[in-house]
């Protein structure tokens, strides 16, 4: 078994069990590998972890970012990002819903290696998503005034909320909900407002 | 040691290594008690992390929804259930964040009386947010055509957004953010608008 077919089934396992839940020996058993074969590709559970990370990392860019950065500049851009994000949450190869969101939780009080590869992670995916906003205000589809970091915040706030509304509690309206979230966020950048 | 000072452990363990590794071994060993003492008190542990949720639940009653409720009706109340949420967050009697938090992600994809139970308290919770949105528009400080609904979830998906910047990124913006994010909905609630 390749060291790829390995990881997408760690992908998998870890959005169920946690990247802490994951160990190699509960991955050798699962795909029927003895321990010492898994643990030649990964020689650590820290090393395996990472490598779970930046595999989904790949796959993220490949289903959400560049998808969605063909779409023109602007509002399709920014939308693009937002409706990529929530088809990924319930993405079918990843039944335990984003691992970055349960890494997020699980991680935040875990200090090392495997959390500072996650917090740069998700500050880059912030960091895109204030970069969509950016080139939105200079197509002038966004306010001059519309600040890129509050909105990225704010616009991945509401896809953490979908993810617990639809997930946790099963609210058939939670695709609803933040689509309408999403579109106040954005109706409040297209406005142009004055102040004093 | 009696039952109440054995769950005040556990609900702060819990908020570390997360309700499914809160074990009554782990338990045990934390607090030099036999894993039998411990036993008798719990039997199982479903039945353990369900007290657990419980315990937090009460908690989470006596800091954020009973001083708030004791604020006036509409945007005060509103705001103090918002700011003791986040004080709630980074309360040291917790020190893995928010227990609610951890549990929903990692109890998402976990069917079961636990899930059952955590279920509820959240969707009570989303609810009686809901309902101090509600009292507001009674009194009439927010517009009659607001959502409760949808603004319970807008403001759970910022609190969201807030755990996740200041645990994970541990971003000093965290909170500065999170307050704009909840002037901005609080300020399209207050606004009168005419639709055709």
């Amino acid at each position: 078994m390749t060291r790829s077919a390995i990881l997408d089934h760690a992908v998998k396992l870890a959005s169920q069990v946690g990247l802490s839940g994951l160990t190699i020996g509960h991955l050798a058993e699962d795909l029927k590998l003895s321990k010492s074969g898994v643990f030649a590709h990964f020689q650590s559970k820290e090393a395996l972890q990472i490598q779970v990370l930046e595999t989904a990392a790949q796959r993220f860019v490949e289903e959400v970012v560049k998808p969605a950065l063909g779409e023109p500049r602007g509002e399709p851009r920014l939308r693009a990002i937002f409706q990529r994000w929530l088809g990924w949450a319930k993405s079918q190869q990843t039944p335990g819903g984003c691992l970055f969101v349960a890494a997020s939780v699980e991680l935040d009080d875990r200090p090392g290696p495997v959390r500072d590869r996650l917090v740069e992670l998700q500050s880059e995916w912030l960091a895109l998503i204030a970069n969509v906003v950016r080139a939105g205000i200079a197509e002038k589809e966004f306010r001059l005034d519309a600040d890129p970091e509050q909105l990225a915040h704010d616009l991945y706030a509401v896809m953490l909320g979908y993810h617990h509304a639809s997930r946790l509690l099963q609210d058939p309206r939670a695709q609803a909900r933040a689509n309408a979230a999403f579109d106040n966020l954005i109706g409040a950048c297209r406005q142009t407002r004055r102040t004093a």
